[in-house]
């Protein structure tokens, strides 16, 4: 029997794309703590004012936070993450759970996230939907579709 | 009451600067896929054998891959993830649950991830390990530890 060829999932790498490089990256998180302005962005990040535009037009374009209006005289904008955007809160936890568990001098034990719905520490755990196991790369298969 | 400054995690960045390159990124991939060989990465990705060399290189120093001899003459060696490297698994999911949910034109459908431990096909959801509860944004809070 011919090898049976596995297409790999592109959304992946254009997922990453989108998020993956330094500033990108470094705004996004400032989203998540829930920075919203310019000038907040900006502080926190030492980033300079262009940069910073760039990116967050960038975010805008991939329709990861929306801007909206906030002060007309001067006109100022707020930032803040679309459905989509929040939607890769996720990954980002997934990325968070990896380095504090392997890497070294990466922990933040003293940021400690909550999980309001419960109100335990959150303790990630990334599950199949049909049987709750956690899971694991080895219990995967792909299978081909023809 | 004076504005509580909360620390970022440093161990998200630090996990997304380990495979975020293009490069490093779909040599990890190919991994996850059970490719091991020199040339079966080199004729999957069409990536010159230096940049290759270089980039499992860079995993090997990261630890989420080892080098392993398969035959002495000539010697080959084949790379397989660590299990540092198999944990990884997580993020790559919840990289491709985001695409396929909101990107055009990034879905797979013909390649199916099957969840071997129940058979069901795979529908990942990131939950709170106490309550079981899928984490959303919205539903965390963060909390500073003195």
């Amino acid at each position: 029997m011919a090898e049976q060829i596995i297409p790999r999932p592109i959304a992946v790498q254009r997922t990453l794309a989108i998020f993956s490089d330094p500033w990108s990256f470094s705004v996004l998180q400032e989203l998540f703590f829930g920075v919203r302005k310019f000038d907040d962005f900006q502080r926190n990040l030492g980033i300079s004012r262009s940069v910073l535009a760039r990116r967050l037009k960038h975010l805008e374009q991939e329709q990861i936070i929306g801007r909206h209006l906030y002060s007309d005289r001067p006109k100022r904008y707020e930032y803040k993450l679309t459905e989509r955007g929040r939607d890769m809160y996720p990954i980002f936890i997934a990325l968070r759970r990896w380095g504090e568990t392997w890497l070294d001098n990466a922990a933040t034990p003293e940021l400690k996230l909550v999980h309001k719905t419960c109100g335990h520490e959150l303790i990630p755990s990334l599950d199949c939907a049909a049987c709750q196991k956690e899971i694991k790369a080895e219990d995967i298969a792909y299978q081909v579709d023809a």
